[in-house]
Parts: structure tokens; C-alpha cells; sequence
């Protein structure tokens, strides 16, 4: 079976709000083996709304609504859900009591235009709402010759989520047949998407039952594999399978076979050899550092560094020789090199990181085009470096240069 | 006019993807006075994308489509156009030299698969890709009697965003009748949403004619107006009036009235007096000095400074006497205010800031507990700092901690 979820609101078409109900939905929807195979996000307007949820009745299983649920006139999803089907909504007494009674007992004033979240579309089941006025609905009906679910859901997050929770999984798990999916993400870093991909399409393309997506970001390739069976164990074994072959033709490229990221792998592998890392960093401005960081426990393996934007301070805090950034300029492999071997030594760390290059927009010549970018590794058996030419723009060449240094320390590390 | 967005990609269909060029199309749309109506998020299946490509030409006047135009087997966009539209693909000469050309320029090996990226739907204008491999395609057509436009733009928005600007929007302003919208962005540090709502509410709710939105963003308010009126300066009259009232109640709060980031004001106010600024950071573990060097042009101003991540690195880059951490804790006000002039007076620099606090999960305890955080600037004229306890988890504390640091220093300059 397959989904659509609709999320109902203006606000979501401004260009300041995202709608994010529909990731936790698809999340509960994929673990009963259900893919979702449109998202839609439609305005506070009835023939819009209307259009919108007729044509996911008709391409798509199951329809799941959020928002528009709400007392304000501009609520308008029942009456939306209603039109596509071509029914009628009944208010219904019994719900208008509950909503007086309900706001009685918090002692808050309801206005009249309130009774609206008692109509009901018929045939539809009511969904109490513990954490808020408006219930949900829920519809298992017949359109041409198909089933076709749909639910009604609050907007705002902690309405839904239990609501789903509570009311619609256990309905949903009877329905649908029962499936199982297992999954993985591999990583690899330093590597394009059309190479990547013209390397392993001939492994995956064999692979009709797993689903492979690729995720392209600068310098770092994310392959997703799914599998969807009547058994657990023999979705994961295809995956695993699979993914046994890509990291056998990638090799070294791939950094990561569970989800990690770079640096929670750079850490990871400082951490297994109790070794630490120190960095000075010039065209990327802390963002190696700052990702190192961001992971929880960083410190038993990464000390900090320098950030040495300026040449002088890459002579005072890392220790570069004034005279060889005279002689071969700030982004060059020797000062690379002296900046791995001069932090490495400040910091009395196992392994030293330097980076220097140019991020753009300005500052490029003919022989030092933007883009162009030195790191270096050093540890007490040598120093090594690697010279690169970046895309983009400024943000995409210091986040190359940060993944670019990463991955050195990686490699050192292996 | 109206448009539908079609964000185009699997992956935007599970629980780990959003899509976020919408948001940036959205804005752009808006200020030509085009709504966006709908939004569609579409797999890569070639049957689902063609309708929903089909029914969005049905439904709105501007289809703009982001995502599947690389070179891979499930980059579909093009296809799925063209068979909405009933017209063909032709592969163009020319462009597949120009991809051989682009690849081998940057010594580059490219794949046959990269060909199909040269595929052009008949009709159709290409969109040349500055920053990536795939151009887009505009179309300008006759649906039935009403006249559509579709484009085609990349996914990744370093290449989709200039890609709009340059070729898309100077088209569109010729296509769509004109209206007149004014903004204005204010943005304020350090104050909460509610809190920052109840003091300006009874302003804005006078000026019915600008709408008004409230973001809020871990220690950064965003406040932004619009109107639209028949002659621009009407409608920039009364944003600018609404925004000077604004200004007068949030007073020194509010660090930006024209949109730009905390740290180009920042790195504003140091060039203006001729100063410079070095940092030196515990917790925030390089974020400051990231955030900083991410502005270009900012080496005018910002020299660099030391991540500091561990004891010994806070004596022996920022030269902290051990026996103050000792005795006081390195998350201490003595720490960061030795931070802050030690940094300042190891680097040269006119300003010195310096950051410490407890980011989480771990290392928190009763007396010194996860969101603790101490930041200090140093000039010649002395040192000042503050303590403040920030909620949220890891990201959000190094955040608010990252956004306090700039704060301090802007204030310092003020």
C-alpha cells in the first residue's frame, strides 16, 4: 500500500515555515511497510484544498490530513475531505457537549464558531484528541473498486503524534499486510556523485528488490539502501549484501557502513588508537574544529587548535616560519605542512591538521585560483599533504576543504 | 499569477530529507507578487512525477520544478515533462560537448551516463549551470488557452539558486504583471519570542496594510514586514515607519534593520572603528570564528584565534594561568575573562573574546549544569562579562552560546 500526506495551512506556503508533521508520519508509515510516495501542501482555500485531496484519493491507498482542523474559518479540511467524496458532514450533538464540557472544565470562553469541530463526514470515525479541541477523523471506505483510507489529523505536532500514535496505528497495522523493512546507509567521502554512481550502478541495478537512493553533498556521498519482505531476516540479508559489494568497489572511499558522520568517524577511530588530534585552520575559519565538536564526548580525542586567519598569527600560534610564508605565500603545500607539524607540536598531540587555501569570492590569481586548497597531516612517522581545486562557491569550498581535511586525518588513521 | 513548487526526489520522501529550495523560490515568487499555491513533493518514479508535473500545468499558471536533472538512471525530471506536455526529448549536440568540455577542464573523468544531462525537451530554453553540470530548462507555453511556464532548476541549491536569479527571474518579471512590495527585516539577539511578541504587538496590529511575521531562532529574532501597495513608496513609507517604531521600543536589542546576520554586523561595527577581534573558544569549539570567516572580507577584521577545547590548550594558546582553572573551574567568569585577554594579547588585536561553558549531554552538575556559559570581551578599556544558563540540547547551547559571544562584542563596539 502506499500514502499520500497532506499538510492543510498557509503558513506552510510562505516561504518561513516548513511543514514537519509529515517526516514523523512517514517514519511511522515506512516502519508498517507503507512508502509514501507524495507529499503535498495545500492553502486555507476549500476548491484548492478540495482538488488537492481528490487527486491523492485517486493515485494513492491511504491519504493522511494535517492541520486545518481548527474552529477559524479558514479551517477547512473536513469540509475539503467531505467534497472529494462526494459526502455529506453532520454535526453531531453529542461531540458539541463534549466541546462545552471540555471547555467549561478549563474555564475558557467558546465562541460559537467553535461547533464547527463537530461535524462529522459521514461514514468517518471520530479520533478523541486528549491535548487539544479539535478531533481527528478517520475513513476506511470504498471509491470505484479500492479501499482508501483517510485520516483528518491536528496540526500542530503534539496533538498529532500521540493521535497517530494512538489512534491510527493500531487501525492502520489490521489493514495493511504486513511487511518488513530493513535498511542502511553508506557513506563515502572525497567522490562525486556521477563517479560514485557509474561505479556501483552496475551492482545495485542487480538489486531489483532494494531500493537505493543517492544523496550528493559536497565531497560526501550518502547511499541509502531498503529492502521491504514478508521477513525480517532476509530484507536485511539483501541489504547487507549489497552493501558488502559497494564497499568492496569503493573501498577506502567509504567511510562509513552505519549512518555516521566524518567526524563522529574521525573520533571514533583517534579515539580506538587513544590518539589526539590538534588543527590550524586558515581558509575554513574553526569549521573542522566546530564539526568535530558538535559530536558529544569529542574531547577525550580532539584538543582544539588555532584558527589562524592571519599570517601573523600563523606564525604565533602554530609556529609557521615567517620566512617560508615570505617565500612560497600563506596557501601553499609548505605552509600546509608547517601549519599540520607546527599545531601538532603546540598542542603535543598525536596528529596535527593544517589547512590553508582560498575560499573566495576574492583573493584568486591566475597561479592561486579560488578554490585551490593545501591540507596536511602530520604524526611522528611523517607528514603528508594533498593539493585540491575546489567548486563552488565560498560556503561549498570551506565545507570541501573541512571534509578534505577530515578525511586526510582518516586515511592517516587507517 | 499563481505557481505550484514540485520538489523532485525519493529521498525527500523519508523521514531524513526535507526539502528547502521551496522556501527560497517561495521568497522569490512572493516579491514578483506570484503565491505560491501548492506545494508537491515527488519520488523518482517516472509515472508518479508525470503526474504530478501533469497536474500542476492543470492547475496553476508557473510550475517550477527542483531536483533530477543530474546524470544518474533516476534523474527523471526531464522525462517526465516531456510526457506530461506531450512533447519529445532531443539531445543536443552542443551540450554534450560542453560537458565533455566542463569535465575535461577541470580534469575531470565523466561518464557516458553523464550524456543524458544534454537531453532538451522540445520547445524548451537551457539554463546554463555556472556552479554544476546540469543546466536547467525554462519553458513558456499553450496548455488548452492558458499560458504556462515550467522550469527546471537542479537540486542543489548552490546551483538552483543562482540558476533562478539570473535566468528565471529576469524572464518572470517580464511575464508577470507588476505590483509593488516593500520589506524590511529587522532582527534582534538575545530576547524570546513571546517576550519579544508581547512588546511589539500593540504596535504592528495597528499597521492592518503590513503583515508581519515572527521568527524565532535560539537567541535571534527575526521580524519581518511587507506590504504591497500601487506605488512602492507608499508601501516602503509604511514599513520604514513601522520599523522605526519597532526600533524605538526594542531599542539596543535589535543589532540589524536591513536583514543582515549578527556576525556582518559584527565584523561592520570592528572595520568601521578599525579594529580587530580575536576569540577564543571552549564550548562553542570554533563556531564563533566558523560564523565570522564565513563573511567574506572578513580577514579586514577578524585575525583568527584558538580553539580551546582543552586545559592545556587554554594556558598554552590563550594563556590562562593553570591555577585560575584549577582553583575556579575552567566553565568559570575568571576563565573566560583570562580567555578574552589572553587572547587578545597573544594575537594583537584590539578586541579579545573568550567562551566557555558546559555544551551537554555530559559534564554537568548541580553547581555547574549542561547550558552554563560564560562569555567575555576584553579591549583597553578592561574586560566585561556575563553568565548565562541556555536551554536546549548540544546544537542549541553552542548556538546561543556562539550568538551571546557576538552579541557581547557588538555591544562592546556600540
Amino acid at each position: 500500500m502506499n500514502a499520500e500526506i497532506i499538510a492543510v495551512g498557509s503558513e506552510m506556503l510562505t516561504p518561513f515555515r516548513q511543514d514537519t508533521n509529515s517526516l514523523y508520519i512517514t517514519e511511522k508509515l515506512n516502519e508498517l511497510g507503507v512508502a509514501v510516495d507524495f507529499k503535498t501542501i495545500a492553502g486555507d482555500r476549500l476548491q484548492q484544498l478540495t482538488d488537492a485531496v481528490r487527486h491523492a484519493l485517486g493515485r494513492v491507498d491511504i491519504v493522511v490530513l494535517s492541520g486545518g482542523l481548527g474552529p477559524t474559518e479558514d479551517d477547512l479540511t473536513r469540509e475539503a475531505v467531505a467534497a472529494a467524496l462526494g459526502v455529506r458532514l453532520k454535526r453531531d450533538p453529542d461531540l458539541i457537549a463534549h466541546l462545552y464540557a471540555r471547555a467549561a472544565s478549563r474555564r475558557m470562553a467558546i465562541t460559537r464558531n467553535n461547533e464547527k469541530q463537530a461535524d462529522v463526514i459521514e461514514g468517518a470515525i471520530m479520533l478523541p484528541n486528549k491535548l487539544g479541541s479539535a478531533p481527528g477523523q478517520w475513513l476506511d471506505t470504498v471509491l470505484g473498486k479500492h479501499r482508501k483510507l483517510a485520516m483528518l489529523l491536528p496540526g500542530p505536532p503534539h496533538e498529532l503524534k500521540p493521535m497517530f500514535q494512538e489512534e491510527c496505528l493500531p487501525r492502520l497495522k489490521e489493514i495493511v499486510p504486513k511487511r518488513h523493512i530493513a535498511t542502511r546507509v553508506l557513506k563515502a567521502a572525497m567522490i562525486g556523485e556521477s563517479a560514485a554512481d557509474a561505479r556501483i550502478a552496475p551492482i545495485y541495478t542487480q538489486y531489483k528488490d532494494v531500493e537505493t537512493t543517492i544523496l550528493a553533498h559536497m565531497g560526501d556521498i550518502e547511499l541509502r539502501l531498503s529492502c521491504t519482505k514478508g521477513i525480517l531476516d532476509l530484507a536485511q540479508a539483501r541489504v547487507d549484501e549489497l552493501a558488502g559489494k559497494v564497499e568492496d568497489e569503493l573501498e577506502d572511499l567509504v567511510y562509513s557502513s552505519q549512518g555516521e558522520t566524518l567526524e563522529q568517524i574521525v573520533l571514533y577511530h583517534l579515539e580506538m588508537r587513544g590518539a589526539t588530534l590538534a588543527v590550524a585552520e586558515s581558509c575554513t575559519g574553526g569549521m573542522v574544529a566546530e564539526r568535530l565538536t558538535s559530536v558529544s564526548g569529542s574531547s577525550r580525542s580532539f584538543v582544539g587548535g588555532a584558527v589562524v586567519y592571519s599570517n601573523r598569527l600563523k606564525t604565533d600560534l602554530a609556529g609557521v616560519d615567517p620566512q617560508l610564508i615570505a617565500k612560497h605565500g600563506a596557501v601553499s603545500q609548505e605552509v600546509a605542512i608547517a601549519l599540520a607539524e607546527g599545531i601538532r607540536e603546540r598542542c603535543g598531540s598525536t596528529l596535527g591538521l593544517g589547512i590553508t587555501g582560498i575560499a573566495g569570492p576574492g583573493g584568486g590569481t591566475e597561479e592561486k585560483p579560488v578554490g585551490l586548497v593545501f591540507c596536511a597531516v602530520s604524526d611522528a612517522d611523517g607528514t603528508e599533504f594533498v593539493e585540491k581545486r575546489f567548486p563552488g562557491d565560498r560556503d561549498g569550498i570551506r565545507f570541501y576543504a573541512s571534509q578534505q581535511g577530515l578525511d586526510l586525518v582518516r586515511r592517516r588513521l587507517m
